[in-house]
């Protein structure tokens, strides 16, 4: 270890490496419970491609694991230390060096701020849409790690969209360009795509060219409320069906709602068993609001309100961003779960959700990114009570395997990190986990980069 | 051989196989010109994926190649046969699975053309938006092979942009499921959108799910004569800068004008050095138009005509769709490039083009995906002579080089193939070409499948 504390040296400033294990230990973990995570040796915070590839070459020469890490908001341990691993911190590398309101690109460092980019692009007009709730905190390069989505993907999709080109420091400390500026481009196998969502197992992300779109207008945002989760996901159906494009279609249970008034204040309706949120950034936004307040009461709903201003459609999407936060206070300790069906079966989803609530006695709070068919139910528990813990776990297990049933995924956005091993190997078969490990063993012959994710 | 065929015979119909060769013949290539191609030992037409799972189990036993084929509407050779090899042609998987306007995805056989494909879903008031101007012939299989594009993709994106998830047969007969039913998912890597773009060296996809969109109003289209082409690339950019989302953007030099009037009659203004296309799809389409009108005027249009009624918009289309085989039909033999610059470089990219044409003294026809910045040069000579042979084949890598200087990519859309295949190492460098290669041997550990493309 002093040797390698040694060799990182000899290419990186002092400030670039933190070696105190009061310090070091901070860096242990992103935000999902209940994932094993270990000690990191050292954690480097590079701030160039250079000092990246002097720490990917250090890691090869000594056979040190490397941990990538963006703001370490992830929910699925992705980010999290191994013992003895170097924890490579992208934080510092945060510079927007592009944007190209012509060409619709923004070139980035993986450590930019979501949030930030969205706010430099639209002073010039542009949008870059993909918007996890976490955008005020979460990276780039995390995004890109876990191939994020957010809000507004149900009309502008998810971060893999967008990625055009990357510059990736592979294992050896070797540079890789993938992908391009242009609009489009076929060069070969789409080695780009294959970094998103890669959780940091096939290289580091030093530099992304990404798109943007013009920014559209302020969308106007409907709430509607639904005696049943079952008559909220028949008017989802309806929606889409009918062929509109929301620009967000958002679902919380009555346990959610409950749980963001507590912490917010906001004063939602408590009575209704699921609020829909609804939006379009469309020329004639309220003309559509109208048409889906139809199709809603139609449905069953029992209130339709649409916001009268920008300003109420923000308060009603500032609910939405709060709900998983809401939801994990409501107990000591929560797992939040991922599924995403297709939204035929949403319904089924839901109440299948419920019978296994009941069937565990546990509380299981559900958003959802519903126009995507993209749940998150957050299941509720006392982590010092053993047998509860152990509910909890089976429960969120049986939320996976009723997800695989549908049709669905194990993971609509949050990765598969530590969290959901065991899961995606289900979900592959031994075939597909096969081709995944070639691929993996093509890329990290000498399994250094965040090894013990995904598989 | 005689093994081979035997081998084949038992486990598929009769009607499947063909061996005559005065047949098998014809199997040979696609529609690039000047690209090597072998003789098949055997060609194969397979109803099941049980049947490509034969031939591909055959194959390895055999270490025999496969080059599988859709329409053999490809510009690159992609498709085209090694001598001894199988010719694995999907054209008989042509059934449509399944079309689901909730979720809004088809589920298809690889042997669907694509418009057949965009009827049928367009009946369910639904679009499959990649478009190639070859869509009356090349299957989605073919599609997906080359991650084509088409006139539509400057808002709706390319063919990448609508696979969801795949059925694989692989090099061994083993089957892959990749991807998903669902509208998001990120379950290990990306191994989707490996296969697009991949030309059959991956593996035979036998199944798609495909996402679809609602269909949107017809589209009216514009038509703007300018006095140079760097005139013409300056109101693209305006356009662009603007934040407008043309569903079309288009270009036709004069030579290309020219020989769409020659084969088709259809009267274009043939005095102008550049025709731009623009359309919306828009709630307003005649808004939009006008905006964009005043933006070329600006430019230095000398003549702005928007169609009246989607009847002229249609014709227009079909002006456009008609271009390259117009082109081709200007000499005994032509070359058709595809290179895509950032849409900020096109100016420079056909005016550079322009240059090697008088350079090498050709006739060289532009047309282009112009909102994309993908240019289509078409290299006209005669084959016969084979110093002007070799004057086309070095304006067509002049092309090529000058596109990678001004930060394009060798291929837009047209694939590698065994056209481009030197230029893709330059286009990747040596250690993207080694990546690729380490995905290919994953996939293909004894190299049977479409060997010799793209590297
Ligand atoms: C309150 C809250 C709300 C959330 N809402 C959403 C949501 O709506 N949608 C959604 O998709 N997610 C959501 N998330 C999850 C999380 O924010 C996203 O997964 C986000 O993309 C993680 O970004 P990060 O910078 O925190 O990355 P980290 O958690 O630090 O890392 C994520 C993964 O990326 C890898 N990585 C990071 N940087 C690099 C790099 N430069 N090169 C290679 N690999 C790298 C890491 O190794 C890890 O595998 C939410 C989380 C919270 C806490
Ligand atoms: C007049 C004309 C206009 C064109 N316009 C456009 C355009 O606008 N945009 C554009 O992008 N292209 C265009 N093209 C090129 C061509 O039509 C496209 O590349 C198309 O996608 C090829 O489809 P195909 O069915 O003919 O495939 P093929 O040419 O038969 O095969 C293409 C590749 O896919 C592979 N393949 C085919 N089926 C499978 C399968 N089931 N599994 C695995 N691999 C498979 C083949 O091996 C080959 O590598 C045009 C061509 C012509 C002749």
């Amino acid at each position: 270890m002093d040797d390698l504390i040694e060799r990182l040296r000899a290419g990186l400033p002092a400030e670039a490496l933190i070696t105190d294990p009061d310090v070091t230990v901070s860096y242990g973990r992103d935000m999902a419970g209940f994932c094993a995570a270990g000690t990191p040796a050292v954690v480097v915070l590079p701030r160039t491609v250079e000092q990246v590839r002097h720490v990917m070459r250090t890691a090869t020469a000594l056979r040190v694991p490397v941990v990538p890490q963006g703001a370490r908001t992830g929910l699925s341990g992705a980010a999290n230390a191994s013992d003895g691993c170097i924890v490579l911190s992208l934080l510092r590398m945060d510079r927007i060096l592009e944007i190209s309101p012509v060409d619709r690109i923004a070139v980035v460092e993986p450590g930019v701020v979501n949030a930030d980019l969205s706010r430099a692009v639209g002073e010039l007009g542009l949008a870059y849409p993909p918007d996890p709730s976490s955008w005020e905190s979460c990276t780039i390069g995390g995004n890109i790690g876990t191939a994020s989505g957010g809000l507004c993907c149900v009309k502008y999709g998810v971060t893999a969209e967008y990625v055009l080109g990357l510059e990736v420091v592979l294992a050896d400390g070797r540079l890789l360009n993938t992908g391009r500026r242009t609009a489009k481009g076929v060069a070969g196998y789409d080695l780009t795509r294959l970094f998103v969502g890669s959780e940091g197992s096939l290289g580091i992300v030093v530099k992304a060219v990404l798109a943007l779109r013009p920014k559209p207008p302020a969308q106007l945002v409907l709430g509607a409320e639904f005696p049943s989760a079952a008559a909220a996901c028949a008017a989802i159906c309806a929606v889409m069906e009918r062929g509109h494009t929301p620009s967000l279609l958002e679902l919380m249970d009555r346990t959610t709602v409950r749980a963001v008034n507590a912490t917010t204040g906001m004063g939602l309706p408590e009575t209704t068993e699921a609020l829909l949120l609804c939006a379009f950034d469309t020329p004639d936004p309220a003309a559509d609001l109208a048409a889906v307040g139809e199709l809603c009461r139609a449905a069953g709903a029992t209130e339709v309100v649409p916001a009268d201003t920008p300003a109420e459609s923000e308060l009603l999407l500032q609910a939405r961003r709060s709900a998983l936060p809401a939801l994990e206070s409501l107990s000591t300790a929560t797992m939040i779960d991922d599924v995403c069906v297709p939204r035929s079966r949403l319904g089924e989803m839901i109440e299948g959700t419920a019978r296994i609530a009941e069937k565990y006695g546990l509380t299981i709070g559900v958003c959802a990114h519903a126009g995507d068919g993209n749940t998150h139910p957050v299941v509720c528990f006392d982590q010092h009570d053993p047998e509860e813990s152990r509910r909890a776990r089976e429960s969120f297990d049986a939320i996976m395997a009723l997800g695989l049933e549908l049709g669905g995924t194990i993971t609509g956005e949050h990765g598969v990190g530590v969290l959901k091993k065991e899961w995606l190997a289900r979900e592959l078969g031994p075939v597909g986990l096969e081709m995944q490990r070639g691929i993996k063993a093509a890329f990290d012959p000498l399994n250094i980069l965040n090894p013990g994710k995904l598989f």
